[in-house]
Parts: structure tokens; sequence; C-alpha cells
């Protein structure tokens, strides 16, 4: 498996190693040797016989065994020749180090072509190249040239990282290592000529060393695929925590879908993370500070949250704290505040608590309060604020014990304990499972954080499946609107009521069949400019109106286009209540299908208040897409207005999403605008689909 | 001076000074010995000879000199007896630390307002009660029982801190300590029985050691005594970051204004501190790395920065941070980009410059790439990313020379260097003007905000004053919708035309006179349900609908109401075009007169897009506000639409400000809702004010 092979492989050899520890494959050397790796190490060197005390062969094909994994850091223009020599050692897997490849334009895009060929053809999968290579704090293996994972050791522990960059890798470790956080393995995938961060999620997602995924991702060429990987790291119940890093660049690429163009390409990556239970960090240090929650202190099982400061403005910050991300501070019931008040009557609040600074010496009756708060069980962080009682040795050591007792007695609960303290105290604290963050900000933020990822993986678990609605039997084969709104009929999105009428009397009865008031429009393929002619009349409320409105219609589309072929005049009927909402499905470049939903007008497009997701969803999902926007307000009840049919939204938008996701239905992009949200149900007012190969340009060439 | 008297007296008298230095009296007083304070201390005991080697008289009325200022940390009971003794004895101001007062319920406010009696007697300021202090790294003089104060000494510099919770502010100092800050003067307030944050940073703006003023605000009851500080402060070009502690608990609060209402309380506060140039920081450390970014390496000049990293990942990340900021990372001219590949071929970008890792061996050639930037005189400030560079001491010393020689060469420029350093190594480049922000999102914020922040004080000093618009000769003395529209005609903002008649022929020479299509209104004090009579018609588009419309509104209303009194009917010009806007104008409690412009709809009230001030404003002023929406979109030409009177809604809204802003016009509350934008200028189509002494609710008995 991934893991194995990359960041504990039996053997390898390596290819460009030098007796210069200074040089970077003297530096891979280095840190494999100082390392403490169990495996057993090759070299691989034209003059060399003795490098860094290794002897030292001139082909992998000379070594008595076969070496399982390769790690090649010659110069760029001799990778090739080591990865064939490699590939005919028999290795199985490699790592390219070395640089001068894709990131250097064409040429070096043709080679790293070359490179994925002839591992193809071999069965060889491969890391990099331009990567800064891997560790493995777990298995004490280190196969990268980074001078700091010489120096430093992170300690060990269940939090991998991946990273593209190999120096954003290294800043990631160097502030884990600050932040005293346990790594089991960091891979830094380079070019991703092969293997890309997605297959090492995958991977990971599986990896009984590893609990908590960090990632920082540049680049993703294969949407699907860490879709594939991020549903499999929720399906471990592994929380992922991403830095997408090139947010404004990607903003700025103008975007080729209409929902693209609504929501934002970033907005899909977003999406994308959501519906897979992926929580977006928004810096480095918040990533980590996820992972320290996650990793020490473990993830909150609600989103209700605790407070207990010594002070009261800290109480208050974390209050707002808890209101900017959405966690909920719940007052506590007042039998508890009762019990709390005979224990330490200083205490003022019901949640935040302040205790007042002179808590910080009566410890013991903050244990009994605590004890009193977590015992109701209805709280899934608690977030103590102490201060500088850490400061003191011997108070601090009353701290850590009063609260490390309440962890053993309650090992399913967050606790967070914000002090200042030295690094030694903190390790001691991360021991009993409490995570220290003094920013109370950070603290809260990274609590909030650690129960929404734990929630939106639960989420995206429950996501999978769903009933499939009932759909159209064939591929959409092209067409204009009418055919477009023919086929959404099949999908149970349907339109007004409409009846093509040849007569004025037809149109009459067809209009009291349909209730006035209707609208009457002509039919006609060869008179595109319907409004232009006359050939459209609005709001018809009686029988004369309606067969003045009929007669005119044709008379002015005579006149108009003396051969126009003229099917006749559609009565339809005249919708002017509930909501105009837009639903869009469409193929991303990167992601594949998506769907959008947002409310018409100026609002969606001004505000960017769409909700946007991978396709196909279920209806209840949908429901819960639109009930995302802030726009959802104008939809259930707005100012004492009638609550408009969210189900029915909600189905349509599942229906539109299995059209783009299934292939089957050959069709590129749905747009319907408007749909008309009504109290009961909801119809379709104007739509266009786009297929896959679109049907030919022009309407006549079929019919003729 | 405030700051001489709280931060350096001549001499002290200590009330509960103890021997026991574990005490709070008794920390107190070892915090005054230990800090090396120049001045006098005198002890005050009832009982003691001697305290902590002093001698203790029993009153400050035996002292041989007439001490300064009195610092008072006996039990809140005794706390008005030392006050007395304090006064008698001839001080001018006290810190009252004791607890016990209004943050205790009624018992305690009536205490505290004794004491606040007490002292405007006899011409003495407080700080306190129930306030940790205060402590002047600055003049060595620290009045506090805090035992962090006691242990750790922050390092002397140009901060000043001030936070009300004194659990807050030893945070504060705390966190000021580990990011190496240097602080001139700590004052924490407390329950600001008298002196107010706000009086201290009036006096901080005129204190020559302090350049960075740094607040942590949890309540204010005097918002225009706030701005006069916060104005002083930009006067003085000195940089006041806030936080603000409680928005959640203010934001639940329902406002009382309709501005409140529709913007939200704590947007008063935002609304204050962008008008008085006072950056807004939403952390804790968030405040200290600004304050650092601004004491350190100087606010930058403009809001370009240039980036260059030995990570192609964290430019970007770097780029992300600066998009979301609102810093232009402006691209390099190509004049400097050829220069610079000259230099150092190696280089990636036009801005941010990715050196690749290999420049960390190369730094002189840095030196010279940096060189060529900053001699463009383009950039207000400069972000180095040198990831872990800075762990080898040989060639951090490379990196600080060059860095410093660069600041050395354009000392006004603003440069942050993010490598890992330690604390020695750390100070040295403090003092080199070189601020070091290890995660590059929190670099680039601290970045961008030091730069808004020297924006926003411009801009504060440059709108002061300004021409005050055409108003109203005499207060506003109540009345309904059309008073109020004739009162705001008088201050320039018209109504659409209007003519009252009494005949339908001069209804109908009047329609023609302002132009169809026009809408007629029946006028009565007697009839106020206009609409539900028939009393209303709209879209009178020629002489004979106008002539049946005055016909007919005339039955309809005496058959409604036969001994209704009817003035005539109103003929109006009908508005269809332009947009609707709100304007808003009304008393904060706390901050005073407020105005507040939005668009009509539901946009405004959905997303709380509206623009907030302190009134009064200049039109130019106003102008920027309504640009500061979102939706100003819709009013600047929105899909190639036409663009709106900018101007003359900036005329309106400053009328108004001026209106509620000047007691002499005796108004509570204006509310022009519509106002309605045109191509060129606007009018109002409806509008309510209501006078600070209402004019009898109903009309009639004025009219009788």
């Amino acid at each position: 498996m991934l893991i194995e092979n990359f960041l504990n492989p039996p053997s390898v050899v390596v290819y460009g190693a030098s007796t210069d520890p200074t040089k970077m494959g003297g530096r891979v050397l280095a840190n494999l040797l100082s390392g403490g790796y169990g495996g057993k190490v090759h070299v691989i060197h034209p003059k060399a016989d003795v490098v860094q005390g290794l002897p030292a062969h001139s082909s992998a094909a000379d070594l008595a065994e076969r070496p399982a994994h390769a790690i090649i850091c010659v110069p760029g223009p001799a990778v090739e020749a080591a990865m064939q020599d490699a590939i005919a050692g028999g290795v199985t897997h490699a790592q390219i180090l070395s640089a001068g490849f894709a990131e250097m334009g064409e040429e070096g895009r043709a080679a790293q072509s070359r490179l994925l060929r002839m591992a193809q053809e071999a069965g060889v999968r491969f890391s990099g190249p331009n990567a800064l290579g891997c560790m493995s704090a777990v298995n004490s293996f280190t196969a990268s040239f980074s001078g700091f994972l010489m120096a430093a050791r992170p300690p060990v522990g269940d939090i991998a990282i991946i990273t593209q960059s190999g120096a954003v890798g290294t800043h990631v470790l160097g502030r884990a290592v600050d932040m005293g956080l346990g790594i089991s393995h960091a891979m830094f995938t380079g070019n991703e000529g092969d293997l890309e961060a997605a297959d090492f999620i995958e991977a990971l997602a599986g990896d009984p060393a590893t609990r908590v995924i960090c990632c920082a991702l540049e680049t993703c060429s294969d949407g699907p695929k860490l879709k594939r990987a991020l549903l499999a790291a929720a399906q471990a119940d592994k929380p992922v925590f991403i830095l997408k890093i090139g947010v404004s660049e990607i903003g700025a690429e103008a975007a080729m879908s209409h929902t693209g163009r609504m929501a934002g390409n970033d907005a899909a990556y977003s999406a994308l993370f959501e519906a897979c239970g992926t929580l977006r960090a928004t810096s480095l240090d918040e990533m980590l500070e996820l992972a320290l929650v996650a990793s020490v202190a473990g993830r909150p099982a609600n989103n209700r949250l605790a407070v207990m400061s010594i002070s009261g403005g800290v109480g208050i910050m974390a209050a707002d704290a808890a209101a900017a991300v959405g966690v909920d501070v719940a007052p506590l019931p007042d039998a508890t505040l009762h019990r709390i008040a005979e224990i330490y009557p200083l205490v003022i609040g019901r949640n935040p608590l302040d205790t007042t600074a002179n808590a910080g010496s009566a410890l013991p009756k903050v244990g009994q309060m605590l004890d009193e708060i977590c015992a109701l069980d209805q709280y899934g962080s608690v977030y103590m604020y102490f201060s500088h009682v850490g400061r003191t040795q011997a108070r601090l050591e009353l701290l850590i014990g009063m609260v490390a007792a309440l962890k053993a007695k309650y090992p399913g609960l967050t606790v967070i304990l914000a002090t200042f303290i030295d690094e030694a105290n903190r390790q001691a604290l991360h021991r009993a499972g409490i995570a220290n963050i003094i920013d109370p900000d950070r603290a809260i933020a990274a609590i909030g954080g650690a129960a929404r990822s734990r929630m939106l993986q639960a989420q995206a678990r429950a996501a999978t499946g769903g009933s499939r609605p009932a759909l159209p039997s064939g591929p959409f084969t092209g067409g204009d609107e009418v055919a477009a709104r023919a086929y959404l009929e099949q999908a149970g999105l349907r339109g007004p009521a409409e009846t093509l009428c040849t007569s004025a009397d037809q149109a009459v009865a067809a209009a009291a069949r349909i209730g006035f008031p209707v609208v009457a429009k002509i039919v006609s393929q060869d008179l595109p400019h319907k409004t232009e002619i006359g050939g459209v009349v609005l709001d018809i409320r009686d029988a004369d109106a309606m067969r003045a409105a009929y007669d005119g219609i044709m008379q002015r589309a005579r006149a108009a286009a003396p051969e126009a072929r003229i099917a006749g005049v559609s009565v339809i009927e005249m919708v002017r209540d509930g909501a105009e909402v837009i639903i869009g499905g469409s193929q991303d470049p990167v992601f594949g299908p998506m769907v959008m939903v947002g409310l018409g007008g100026t609002a969606a497009e001004l505000f960017h208040d769409v909700a946007l997701a991978p396709a196909p969803v279920t209806a209840a999902r949908a429901r819960e897409m639109i009930l995302g926007t802030r726009s959802a307000a104008l939809l259930t009840g707005w100012r004492g207005g009638p609550a408009l049919d969210l189900d029915a939204l909600g189905q349509a938008l599942a229906a539109v999403s299995h059209l783009v996701a299934d292939p089957a239905f050959g069709i590129s992009e749905i747009d319907i605008n408007p749909f008309r949200l009504r109290q009961q149900g909801g119809l379709v007012l104007d739509a266009l689909i786009v297929p896959r190969h679109p049907a030919p340009a022009d309407p006549k060439e079929t019919a003729s």
C-alpha cells in the first residue's frame, strides 16, 4: 500500500548520493542514514566505491537484492537514465527529487511525460519530480534533501502533512514543532508527474498511524479523484484540514461555465470540500491549530461550548468569537448554576462563567464547578481561560492535575486550556489530552472548526447514496427552449400549463381551461423574434381579450413574415406569484459535474449568494444548500409573506444534478432561469440545455 | 497632564499597603519599590510603623509633603475613607484598585457615584475602582497588584496599551513580551468611575514616549468623547488599534434607532472608528501584530506591496492574503524585471517574485534585487519570506545585514521578514527597524492593516471641516409627511413637482405643466387612508384621464366622508426611473448623531449592506460611504444601465447629517424612504422627521 511503499519501504536505492553532506544528494543520504531507518540502503554512483560509508554500485542491476524503492536526486538531465536503471533493477516505487521538469516549461513538461510513460510501461508509481521528498516520523524514514529535516526532527504523533511545495512543507513542519504537534508522516509531492496529493490522502485514510490529515494544496488536476480521497477520509472519520493556495489567481481566471461565472472557481473547491466533509483552513497556522485540537483534544461531539474564564473580559471575547464561528455558548441550566454558586459564590454569569481572578488560588473548587458542567453531558467542548496561572509551576501542576482528572473522567470531552506555559508543561498537557491555545479567538476558531469538521464528515457519510428521482429514459439530443422544457418535464420539472391552438375558439377554450389570466405567444420556427413583431400578448383577462389577442397575433405575424410557417398560437398559464430562482448545472473542467442554485435578480450576482455542489445531490442535501444561502430568508416567509415550497426546489435541483452527473444524459450544461418557486411546487419558465455533442445548429436542417 | 499625573507622579501615597508581598496591598507596594520608580513613596497604615521598609503614617495629613497621587487598595468598604484622607492630604489624582463597586450591583453603583462626587468637589481625578492599576515601562513606575507585572517586566518601547479589564491587560502584556514588543505605558481602567479609556487615549496622543496606541475596549458610555480622543490621535498621526470586546452581546441588544436597527449597534462602533481613522482589530494577537508593524517597521506609505519569497507556494499565499485584505501586489515594471533577471536568472514571476530555495545561499544577490525594487519608490512595503534560512546563524547574520542595509537606505520603507529565528536575533531585527512575522497570512494582514490605519487617519484629518450645505433657518416643529418634505426642501432635498388643484381644469393645466404621466391624490387632513377610499390615481397619461381622475377622486372622497375638510387634489409628477435609496439620520444613545444610507429593497436589509457614519459628514465623504456599499454597483451603471447622480445623493446625505448633528434643528430622527436617485439629481418621495420635542400628536389640535 502506498504509505508502506513510500514511507516505510523494506529497501531503497539512492541515485545521486554524494559524499559531501552539504550537497543535495549528500543531504538525502545523510537524512536517510541519521534518521534510524530500519530498511536496507543502497547507493548507485558512477565513480565512487564508497559514499558516506556505504558501498556504491554503478547500477541497480548489480545489487544482490531487488530494491523496492528508488530515491532519485541526480541532476535533471540524468533522471531518465537513473529511472531506467532503477526500473531495470526491479523497483516498484520511486521518488524523483530532482528539478528541471514541468516547472521549467515546454521541454521540461515533455521530459516529465516521458518519465510517466516509462513508469506506466513498467508498472512503477512515482512521486515528484521537483519534490522535497518525504519524512515518516513513525518509521524514522527521511527521504529528503531538507536541511531543516536534518536538523530538527518533529515529534512522533498522528498528524500527517501533505504539501506540493517543499518550502511550504518545511514551513508547516517548522510551525508544527513550534506548536508541539506530533507528526506521523509528511509527503511533499512537487510536480505530481504521477502520484498526486489526492493519492496520498486516500492512502492515509487507511493508515493506522494517522488520525489527522493536513494538506496545503496548490493545484488539483483531477477533482473526482480528490473527491474520492476526501470521502475515503470521511468514511474513516479522519479529519482533513486543507489550506487551498492560489485562491487569488484562480479567482482571477475567467471561469468557463455559467455556474462558474456566478460562483467563482474557488467556490467549486469550497463546494467540493464541504460535500466531502473537508474543512478548509484560511492560513497555515489555522490548519495546524485545527489539527492540534483534533489530534490532542479530539473533535467536539457537538457544537455546544462551555466557557470558564478567570477574566470576565476574555470570557466575553470567547463568546464573541463563538458567535462569529457559529459555536453555541448555551447558558447553563439553573440547577447547575445553583450548585456552582454553592461551590464558589464569586462566580458570575450563566456561560461564559467568570470566576474572577480569585479562582487562580481556588483551583480545586474550579475543578468541582467544571465537573458539574461536564456531568450535564450537554457540552461537546470546554474552553478554560486561566491567563498567567500557568506561569507559577506549583499552581500550574494543580491546574494540569485538575484538568487532566476532568478529561480522564469525561474522555469524550474536548478540553482547551488557555494559559501561559512553557514547552515542557505544554507537552504534559498534550499527554493528558488537553490542547493549549493562548489566543482566545484562535482557540475558539479551532474548537468551532474541529466540531464543524466532525459534523461535515458525518454529513458526507450520510449523503452518499440517496434515491434517484424519476429521470428521462434517453439522452438530450439538442433543440431550442421548447425542447429543453419538454426534456425537463420528463425529469419532473414541469412548466406552466400551455396549449397550442390553431383557432380563436380553441384559444378561448384553452384559456378557460387553464384559467385567466393567460399569455398568448406565436409558435413558429421561422419567427425567432416573437416579441418584436407583436407575437406575444401578456395578461389576457377574459374571453373577448383572448379572441382579440389571437386574431391580432396572427395578423401581425402574417404581416411581418408572409411565408413563415406558423404552427399556431400557444396559450400559456400566466404566473405572477412566488419567487424567481436560478438553477444551473454544468461540467467543471476540474471538478466535473456541478450544480448551482440561487435567487434570481441582482442579489445572487451582486452578493455571490449562490450555493454550489458537486453533482449529484440528494433532494434533502439540495434543500440544505438552498437554506445555506442568505437569500433563503426571502423564500421562507419574508416579512410575513408565504413560505415557498423548498421541497419542490430541492427535488428540481436534485433532478438537474443527476442530469449533468450521469453522462448517459449527454448534457454539458443546464440553465433554468427563471424557475418560479411557489407555495405549492414550482415551474420552469425558461430553460436552456447544452448537449455534450451539440445537435445541428439550425433546427430547420432537421425539419426539412 | 494625565500621563504624567498617572504614570510618572512626583510622589505617591499608598493606602492598603501590606507587609506581606503575597497580599494585594503587599504586591502593589512591592511592584512600586522593585520597579525603580524615582518618585517618593508614602505609606498610610492604621497600625504598622514600618511597611516593607518604609515608615507608615496613619493619615496623609501627617506627611511632610503633599503627595501628588494616591494608590488605594484597601478593602472596598474602606475606600471612601481612604479617598477622603487622600483628598485632605492634598492629592490631585488617584487610582482606586479596590473592587466592590459598580460591578457588584446597585449598592456598589451608589458607592461609586459617591466617590465621583467626592472627587469632583475636591477637583480630583481618579481611575478605577475595580482596576488593575497601571504600569509605565518608560518611567519604571508600576502601580498594580499584578503578579505578572511583578515577575516579568515588558521591554521599554513606544507602544501604549489601554484595557478596562485587568486580566485582558495582563494577557496583552504577556503576548507583547512573547512577541518582543516594546511598551511605553499600560493603563487598566476598571470600572471607569471617573476617567475612561478615551481620556487616556487623548492623553497618549500628546505623549512623546508613545507612538502606537492599543486598546481593548469593553464598554463606552460617551461616544463623542471617544471620537475626540481618536481624532486627537489621528491629528498626532499616532495609530490606534482597538479590539472591541462584547460584540456579540451588543449585537444581541435591540438597537433603538432605525439606523441602529438596520446596521446593528456594533456597526456604529465600526463607523465611529473608521471616521476617526482608528483600525479595528479582530483579535488581541492581531492588535499586537498591527502594533508590531507600526512600531518596529512603520506603517506603509502606500498600499502597494512587493513580495519576494524563496518559496513559490508561500509567495502565492502572500498574494492570496493580499487580495483578501485589499493590498495591491502590483507587478514590477519590465525594466526592473530585466535588471533582476541579470542579477539572478533563476527568479520567477513579476510580483510575487519566487527566487527558489537557492536564493538562501545567494543572499547578496537577493539584496541587489531588493534594491532594484525599492529604488522604484513605488512600493510602500516589502514582504520577504525566507523560511528556515534564519535557523543557521551564519546565514541569518548575512540575511539581517542585507535587510538592515536595505532599510537604512530606504528608511521610509516598511519591511517584514518572515523567517524562523530565536528571540535574540528577532531583537536584532527589531533594532534594525524590521518586523518578523512567521505566518504569511498574519504578516500580510498586519501590513495591510497598518497601511489602512495610516490611510484612514489621513482621511480623518482631511474630513474635518468641509463647507456646510444650505440648511433651514429654523428648527423642525413637527408635522406629517407633507411638513417633513417641505422642511427637507429648505435643505435642498426637493420632492417631485406637485400642485394643489381645486378644479379639474386646474388639474389638467397643472398636469400639462408638470408633464404626463402624473399621479393625483386627495389632500385632506381628515382622510388618513387615501388609497383605501380611492383617493389616489396613478399613471394619468392625458388630459381626459386627468379630468376623469379629478372628478372620480372628489366623488369617492365625498361619498366616503361627507363632512371631511378637503383642500383639493394634488397633481404630482410621476417618477419611475432611477433607483430607490434609503437615507436615515438618528441620535444614537451612545454615539450621538449618525447617518445611514443604503439601497432600498431587500438587499440592504438582508445583507446589511448599508453605510453608517457619525454626523455630520461632508458631501465628498458621503459619496465615499455610498461607494463603499456593495450595492453601489447598482448605481454606477449596472449591466450597461445609466450611472446615477452620486453627487446628488452625497449632498442629500450630507444635508441630512447636518440636520441631525446640529441640535438647533431640534431633530431626533429623519427617515427618507425612498429617495429616488436619478441620472440627474434625486427626489424625496416619502419622508418622516421626528422632532426632539414632538409636536402635538394630532395636527387638528393645532389647526383648530
